[in-house]
Formats: C-alpha cells, sequence, structure tokens
C-alpha cells in the first residue's frame, strides 16, 4: 500500500490528510497559515508538517505515492500561480516546483482550491459515480469546478470554471468585487443572497420574518422560506432564477452530466435546488437540459480528497 | 505511409477528403446527400466511396490509419446520436457502428460537424499551434466546438459546445428556432445580424445605404460598415456586444487560448472582430480576458481535416 498527502491551503488555516491509495482517509489535521513575509513560510510548514507526519507513523519516501496541494489563486498545470494568491500574500509562484525542493523524490501535483474541491466532490462526494461534473460553491463568492471526463480542467491560464464572474444581469448598477457588474456572484453567493434581500426589503413593506432577522444572512432567507415566507420566498426565487441562468449556459458549453452544489449557502439543502432546477430546465438548451442536480456532501474535507484524488488519477 | 479518410455530412453533399498520416490532403471529392427513405442510403453512399477510392488508388485495408465522419446532430463519444440528425432524415443511431459494418476491419471516428471544423481550425487552420480553442462558427445558425488539451470536447450527451443557445438576453420577446427566446443565434448569426439590421432600419428613418441594399444580409451590413455607414455600424457594434459578451462568457469556463471565427458571417474579415474584441475584453474576468481571435481559414474543408485529425490525434 502507498499513502497520498492532500493539502488544501487556505486564508486562515491549512487543511492536511492522509489517505491510502484507495483515496480513503486515515487521519486529518490543520495547521495555521501564517501570511507574514509574505506568505514565504507557508510552503516550508506545509511540507515540514508533512516530513513528521511520515516520521511519526514511519512513512519512507517510497511509500509515497504523491502530494496533492490545492492553493486560493489559478494555477496552471504546470503548478504555476501567475497571479499568486492574494489571500495567502504571495505574488507569481510556481507551487509544485516549490513543493518539489522541499519533499525531494516525491511527486507534487498542484491546481487551484476550487477545482480540487470539485475534484473532491467527484470522487467520494455528491458527484460519485459521475465523470463529468460541474461542482459549484456557493460561499462569500461563487466558485466553481469542472470536471470532464474524469479530468479536472485548468484552463489555459489555471482560470477555468471561474463561474462566479460570468455576467448574468446586463442592467446591474452595483459593482462586483472584481470591478464589473452583473456578475453571477453578486446574486447566487452568500453575500449576494443577503442583498438581495436587503434590496427586496427596501422596495415596500410587506410583512417578513426577514425584517426582524438577527443576521439578514442567506441561512435567514432560507430559513424563513422552509416557514413560507413570501418575501424570502422571492429572494429564492430571484435567486434560483440567476443561478439557474448562469449553470444553464454552462451546460451548453461543457454539457456536464450532473452539478454539484456546495459551499455554505448549500447548507440550506435540497430547497436550494427547487428554486434552481426549474430555472435551469426552462433556460438549457435541450440536449443538455438532463444534467442532474446534487447537493456537496464532503464539506471542508472536499479540497483534502481531490488533493490525494488528483495524485492518483 | 498510411491513409486516412476524413467524411463530412451535410444535408446537401458529403464532402470528402484522402489525407496522408500527417493531416495532408491528398484529394477531396464530393458525393450528394441521398435523403430519401429517412436518409438510409447516406452511410452505404458514403463507405461505397470510401472503397471505390481505395480501388481506384489501389489501397488495402491495412493502409487505412482510419475514417473519420462528421453528421449534424449531436453524437457521444460512442458514436451515438440520440437525437438522429433532422436535416439528414435520421432518427436516433450509432453512427460509428454503421460504419463499421459497412467497412470492416477500419477503425471509425465518429463526431458532431461542427465539432469536426473546429477540431480541422486547431489541427491546419485559424487555430493551429493551440490545444485550448473554441471555434465559433457563424452561419445560418450559430455552432461552436470547444478543443482542450488538443482534445474534442463532446460532452455528456454529445452537446458539448451547442453555444448558439446560450441565453444572453432576458428581454428578448421574439422566439429563437428552439423555442427560447434571447439565444445568441438571434444576434450573431447571419440570419440574426439580418434582424437587427431590419430592426434598426424600422426604428428612424436615418439615412442608410443598408435601406437600398438588394438583400439586407451580414454581408450588406459590414460591407456597408467598411464604407463608413452610421447605421450600418451601430448593427455591428449591438451584433459584437451580444458576441463579445457571450464569447467572454465561454472563456469564463473553458478559459481558452484562442477564439477562431468561421462561418459565412466571417467572411467580412477583420472588421469583425473589431466589433467582439473590445466588448470581449470588457466582460470577461481578467485571468480569461487575454484570450486571442482569429479567423477561420479552411472554410468548407474544416470538416474533413478534423474528421483525419479526430482519427490521427
Amino acid at each position: 500500500m502507498k499513502y497520498v498527502f492532500g493539502v488544501d491551503i487556505g486564508g486562515t488555516t491549512v487543511k492536511m490528510g492522509l489517505f491510502n491509495d484507495a483515496t480513503e482517509l486515515i487521519e486529518k489535521w490543520e495547521i495555521p497559515t501564517d501570511k507574514t513575509d509574505s506568505g514565504k513560510k507557508i510552503i516550508p510548514d506545509v511540507c515540514g508538517s508533512i516530513k513528521n507526519k511520515m516520521g511519526e507513523k514511519g512513512i519512507s519516501e517510497e511509500d509515497v505515492a504523491g502530494v496533492g496541494a490545492g492553493a486560493p489563486g489559478a494555477v496552471d498545470d504546470k503548478g504555476m500561480m501567475p497571479g499568486g494568491a492574494v489571500n495567502l500574500g504571495w505574488g507569481p509562484l510556481n507551487l509544485k516546483e516549490l513543493m518539489e525542493k522541499e519533499l525531494p523524490g516525491i511527486k507534487i501535483v498542484a491546481a487551484n482550491d476550487a477545482n480540487v474541491a470539485a475534484f473532491g466532490e467527484m470522487i467520494a462526494g455528491g458527484g460519485k459515480g459521475y465523470e463529468n461534473v460541474v461542482a459549484v460553491t456557493l460561499g462569500t463568492g461563487v466558485g466553481g469546478g469542472i470536471i470532464l471526463g474524469g479530468k479536472l480542467l485548468a484552463g489555459s491560464t489555471g482560470a477555468a470554471g471561474e463561474i462566479g464572474h460570468m455576467k448574468v444581469d446586463d442592467e446591474e448598477t452595483e459593482k462586483c468585487n472584481c470591478g464589473h457588474a452583473g456578475c453571477l456572484e453578486q446574486y447566487a453567493s452568500a453575500t449576494g443572497i443577503a442583498r438581495l434581500a436587503r434590496k427586496r426589503l427596501a422596495k415596500d413593506d410587506k410583512a417578513s420574518s426577514l425584517r426582524s432577522a438577527e443576521t439578514l444572512d442567506a441561512k435567514a432567507v432560507f430559513d424563513a422560506v422552509k416557514e413560507g415566507d413570501e418575501v424570502a420566498t422571492e429572494v429564492a426565487k430571484e435567486f434560483g432564477r440567476y443561478l439557474g441562468k448562469g449553470l444553464a449556459t454552462i451546460a451548453d458549453v461543457v454539457n456536464p452530466e450532473i452539478f454539484v452544489i456546495g459551499g455554505g449557502v448549500s447548507k440550506a439543502g435540497d430547497v436550494l435546488l427547487e428554486f434552481v432546477e426549474p430555472e435551469f430546465v426552462n433556460t438549457a438548451f435541450p440536449p443538455c437540459k438532463g444534467a442532474k442536480f446534487a447537493l456537496a456532501k464532503l464539506g471542508n474535507d472536499a479540497g483534502i480528497y481531490g488533493c490525494a484524488g488528483m495524485v492518483l488519477s
């Protein structure tokens, strides 16, 4: 048996996992992300933690099939991050090569964190059993990962699946963080749903439990929907219209078998899909509208599963 | 040296090509498409023509690396056409298997015609030298083909790259042929450009050479643009806004290196790109906006080149 390490580098912590070569999780742990000095210590810290774990478990280099790493930025198929990683303090660097220097003799695979999470959901989560999967992460922003024929799609500059910034509304006047306006992220992220709710509440005085919500966030909206709140339902419908339309466009381009919806917003559960699927079916080109929908299952572990899976694929 | 046949099955004629194994065209010819009796004779006719050519040239089965076939309908990666091909009179059939029966012992590869044309442009046309190519065909409709990592993307039901029916306008009231409204095809196809021109001319009485055009088609619009006609320029700008926005969305999803624009509309030449590229750059997510643009080069031969290329790839 060989071992595989999965490393999901986030802005606050690095999630790490030790797997066997059937992509079964043996142990997981976290180390803090040290962003001081432009994040220079992160890679040595990660590799040091892997070496420690190998020592602790008596695992030799020959026993390691490889290390997979995911990072929050575009990563091309050679491991280069041409735009660095803003949330880690990194400028442009080659993640794969830097890890190879720290872990000589061990195979390193590197990819974007949203993409590896998508891959994790395909091998062990909501997309298990499928080879053509689009994973959509509805968190603070909207991210995505595309797997075609069982392989992660990186794109020519590592930015494939960056679906949060697809333009879905030409009339939008408020700016997205990216500087454009009308991006999917402005309607379908946690932040976007809260924004839609604020705008809806300001429109008139219609009674709604959302008016007395402690925090007007995506969770409050979907909780109110489940209790039959009409205003919250209007907000959810608007969210579903944008996301369903956006996913229909993606289906027309890459024609996946299944969409796997994850991220904090997906904790609302199946009710979420009830607002997205009808709009998807109404908008997608007929040969593409048979795509299935599922919720993500691995939560924060999707990244380490995907990293390990990349090494083994 | 081995030989390869490329077969591009169209609604009126079947374009056929004999290539060497460096994908160099040795000879090309056409046979009529016999659509009588639900198009049952098309496959025997095509295979008969291949056998005749083999006899004429003294080519044995062992000398043939394979036959690639493109057909106007969705084709999955097993050669199945679940929706048949309306323009050929075909119901659901397996193109690859039917050709294998007629040409025993010869490798057959089958794909959608727009996809193989895209592949042809990658190996020998406007996308030569690139591995991540989105080819866009602006003809009567809008078609597309996506090549990632040098491989054609079929999609789970053979409908990847069906970009003509991406929704690009929520306000559209006129229906597209597909039954939806606001499809890219309604603005960026030859038919779509003529429609935009008719609508613009009806709006007011502003002088324009288009008012006296013999045929108000895409060619007339771009000819007038080249002569500085203001109304035609407005129409071209509207076309460019829709197509540029649509291609930006595609770039956000698959992050290609280059877009190759073909089809009848592309005969307008480089002036076309002047209306599309600025809108693309304004709309695409920054890491995706570096994609290049080129015009298709192979014209009607793109399909046979792509068919031959598929066999050899």
